[in-house]
This record gives C-alpha cells, sequence and structure tokens, in this order.
C-alpha cells in the first residue's frame, strides 16, 4: 500500500519583500510530497526533471523516506522553472517567468512498484496528465484528490471537468470555487462542484482558513494568524500533502477523518511560509508538528 | 445594572441585487440594541432621531424590552438618513446619499436611571460623542466595549486614539486594523493596538469570521457559510451587540466567556443578513438563536 504523488519537480526563483532566492527546489510534487512524508511512510512521486536537477536534490526526498522510482529525469533537457515576485500584502505576485522545458510533454511513468497506489495526490499540473495518471494505475485507489489552479481553468476547463469526474476530493481556493461553478456564495458553489464529481471538496482560503463540504456538512478551520509570512510559495501544495498523508495514516475515509486532515494539513501550511520555499517542511520534527496542531484546538477550542 | 448602547438610530435606504427598500430604521444603536436585548433584559440606548421617526419605531424597541429614555427626539428636525448600493458580490458598496440631520451636534443625553449602567456598548459614532458618553456616566462602567470605522480613523484620529484610551474591548474589521496600526500582519496589528488602550481587541472579518485578542491569546471563529446573503447592513453592530450583550448576561469578563461571546454574536450576525435591515433580528425566537449557536459549534467542532 503506497502514496502516490504525482505534479511538479521543478526549479523557483522567489522574491518577497523579505528578500530573494536563486534557483530552489520547488514544484507542487515536491511539497506535497515531502508534506505527506511526515505522516505516512509510504510516499512516491511521479513527476520529470532535467538533468540540472541534482542528485543532492533527489537525495533529500529519499531522505524523507519518498520513492523517487517514477521521477524522470529527462537527459539534455532542463526542469520546470517559475520565477515570481510577491506584492507587499503576500496575496498577491506577478509572474516573471514561467519556462516549461521538460514539462511540455510530460508521460508519466508508472513503476509496477507504484501499482499498490491506495492514496493519490494529484498536485497541480496538466488536468490532462492529472487523468492519465489514474488511467494508468491497475486498480481505482481508495482516495484519490485532486488540487487544481485558475490557469487550468482557463486553458483546459474541459479536461480539467473530465478529470474532475474521477476523483474523490478537490482542493482549490475561494476565487477559484467561485470561477468553476460561477457561483459567488461558496456553499453554492460547493453544492455545484459536489455535482461534478468529488464527493467532498476543500476551499483554502490562504490566511482565512479553509472550509471542508460534503453533500450535509460544512466545517471550516481557521488558518493560524501569523506574525510573519516569509514566503507562501508551496502553501497549498503543502496543505494537500500533509490533509491526505493524514487521511493515509489513519486508514479511514470520513467526514470526522478529513476534519482532522484539514488541521494538519493548516498547520504544516503554517510551517511552509515560514521560511523561503520547502526549507522549512524540509526540516520538522514530529514534536514541532504536534505542538503546532495544538495551537489550531487552542485558536478554535470554545466551550459553551 | 444595565447595558447602556450609545450609537446612531436612523433611516436607511438599501439597494442590494434583491432588492430595494424606502426608509427603513437602521443605525449602530438600533441593530446593537435589538441584538443585545436578546441576552439581557436591561438594554438601555442613548441616540437621537428627528420627529420624522415614528412613536410605532420607538414602540418596537420597547417591545424588545430596550429602555428608550435616552433617545432625544427633535421637534422639527429629521433622522440621520443614509442611502447605500451594494454591489454584486456584497462585500463592497457604494454610499448614495449621507444626510447627517440630527446627528450635526449631537449632545449625548444620560437620564439618571442609567447612571447604573455596567456595560457600555460604544456603536459606531462620532468618537468625540463615544468619549462624552463615557465622561457623563459618574461610575466607569465594568465593561466597556467601542466600535468604530475607517471613516473616524480618516477624519477624527485623534479623539478616536484618546477614546481608545478609555475602553476595555475594540471592535474592527480588518482593513481597519491594518490602517490603525499600520501593520499588514494581523498578529502584529492586534500587538500593537492592545498598546493603545484596549485590553481585547475584536478583528470582524465577514464572511471569514472574526478574531480575539488579548496580549497572550488569539481566539478565531469562523462565519457561518451562507447560501444568500441578502442584506449585510448591519451585521457588524448586530455583531457588537450580541458580543456584549452576551457579557452582561454571564457578567464575567474572562478570554473564555469573550470566546463564547464571539460565537453568540457572529450567530446573531448571521441572522441579520438573512433580511432587510433589522427586519430579521426584531423577529428572533431563543430557540432559533440556540439552534443558529449549534451550527457554529458543528462548523468548528473536531476531536483529534
Amino acid at each position: 500500500m503506497s502514496l502516490v504523488v504525482i505534479g511538479t519537480v521543478a526549479f523557483d526563483a522567489i522574491e518577497t519583500p523579505f528578500g530573494k532566492t536563486d534557483k530552489i527546489v520547488g514544484g507542487s510534487a515536491s511539497y506535497a510530497g515531502l508534506s505527506a512524508s511526515y505522516f505516512y511512510d509510504k510516499v512516491k512521486i511521479v513527476a520529470v526533471v532535467g538533468d540540472d536537477f541534482h542528485q543532492s536534490e533527489i537525495d533529500d526526498f529519499n531522505a524523507h523516506g519518498i520513492n523517487t522510482e517514477g521521477l524522470q529525469v529527462k537527459k539534455g533537457e532542463k526542469s520546470f522553472f517559475w520565477a515570481g515576485k510577491y506584492h507587499n500584502d503576500m496575496n498577491s505576485r506577478d509572474t516573471l517567468v514561467t519556462d516549461l522545458n521538460v514539462l511540455a510533454d510530460f508521460d508519466p511513468i508508472i513503476p509496477d512498484s507504484y501499482q499498490d497506489c491506495e492514496y493519490l495526490m494529484l498536485g497541480n499540473l496538466t488536468p490532462q496528465v492529472q487523468q492519465t495518471v489514474i488511467r494508468r494505475l491497475a486498480k481505482r485507489p481508495k482516495l484519490i484528490v485532486m488540487d487544481t489552479m485558475n490557469f487550468w481553468m482557463n486553458i483546459a476547463l474541459d479536461d480539467l471537468l473530465d478529470t474532475l469526474k474521477m476523483v474523490d476530493v478537490l482542493t482549490i481556493n475561494d476565487e477559484e470555487a467561485r470561477q468553476l461553478s460561477g457561483e459567488y456564495s461558496l456553499v453554492k458553489a460547493a453544492a455545484k462542484i459536489l455535482t461534478m464529481g468529488p464527493k467532498y471538496l476543500v476551499i483554502k482560503k490562504g490566511e482565512h482558513g479553509a472550509l471542508l463540504f460534503d453533500k450535509d456538512s460544512v466545517f471550516a478551520t481557521p488558518a493560524l494568524p501569523l506574525a510573519e509570512v516569509f514566503d507562501p510559495t508551496g502553501a497549498g501544495d503543502t496543505f494537500a500533502g500533509g490533509f491526505i498523508g493524514y487521511l493515509a495514516k489513519v486508514g479511514s475515509i470520513n467526514f470526522n477523518n478529513m476534519k482532522n486532515a484539514l488541521i494538519y494539513g493548516s498547520a504544516l501550511a503554517s510551517f511552509c511560509v515560514e521560511k523561503f520555499g520547502p526549507e522549512r517542511i524540509k526540516n520538522l520534527t514530529q514534536e514541532e508538528i504536534a505542538e503546532r496542531v495544538q495551537q489550531f484546538v487552542k485558536l478554535s477550542k470554545f466551550e459553551l
């Protein structure tokens, strides 16, 4: 049994009001995989990089117990590269560079050893590639979580809607939920999206927390109020990785476990934004995670 | 012992995507007073209206057990009038008319029978008038809650800062907290505002809920996700009224009771937006309130 994460493994160059980085490791599969690895010890990545991606960086994943057999390294090609600059409020950013490179014709390879996949995280990526991964798994996983973004709604909506029919949980942000549904009210948006395929919808609201919907219930978790958001890059992927990693750990899919998964995902995301790129979530201890989760309990618990 | 609410009692003409009203009763003291009256039976209003304000509307307050001895009726003058139009997203609005009328030279009269004030709600109004009310109370109330808005930060900041030194709790929205503190992070904003006078800060975030800060702790409550927001007018005042009304009812001021007060205030605000103006919060039952509060429990409770 394993948790397979498909997405991008890439280089990012990030500029925030606090500083800037050269090329550092980024990508949805990097963040989600690292995050999930704190909860589950059989995380396996499917992604593609160029030969500019060093072995030491792959070793970093392996050191977290992440299987990288499904990480293709394309000789003579370059890894996906994104450069962006955050505005002062950290809630908006400009994309400076997007070099697809190896991602332009990514054909995901599923090693035989990944066919035991029970939990599948479709990290943010072309919906067509997300779908290909589902089709290449001989047995339908017990749980498929799909993350996506407005970019794919704009340029590949039909593929996105097709993929959506095949998944159990969709994680998107509030503006994306509005765009996908055509409804401003998130309650109405959720009701509509839950007719498109997924049985559960997670709406990520950044500093305002997250909402979990199924057709009967709704659950809300606040985000941890932070004095500094150093770099929000990857927070959504980290959230998704923590979410599915926790579910893989507990092994049972129901609304109550999803609620807790939302808390654990939010806790991991709150670490992610404390340093540039994946630096903070590469170096967490179980004690730090447990302590952070207790901060969420303290933040939201009341006794009438 | 009583809960005195100072603020505006006024007429509003409201246009939303769902329809429009003629002049209906509005104003911060109307909403806060009505809301508080569901928790505490000795609510007393200080405000001013013109003789265009009908006795039947005053009777409505009295029917909720609200003492209106401090509601001045100015002969030959007109009540404060505001007209506004909400945009489709309900999060922004244009002010079409603001006629100060009787409010232009409002000199608040505190009847002798109000000198038993233990809880004082300074509803949104000129900070100078809010301060006058504090000064005219012979004995400092046990708890003073102040609501205000960006308008007063723009035109009367010094008065606002003076008044702030005299209060226990400030309730403002997130943008106002940022403006008042000059800090984007709400954690830093709160830390700064808590040096300006209040021991507690409530940050209202509309559809994203509310945060409560004291110098050691933070608590977050989500807003109830709603399918329709019919008219947001008065929701903030209703929240504040429910907040202080609940505290007056329990009679003891501490962080735990404030947390619950945040829930009750949020519950009342969630009713307010269901109909035009104060229509919904004029006609609530204790059963409806208890049921709504249980929805908040269900919305935010998790068991790790």
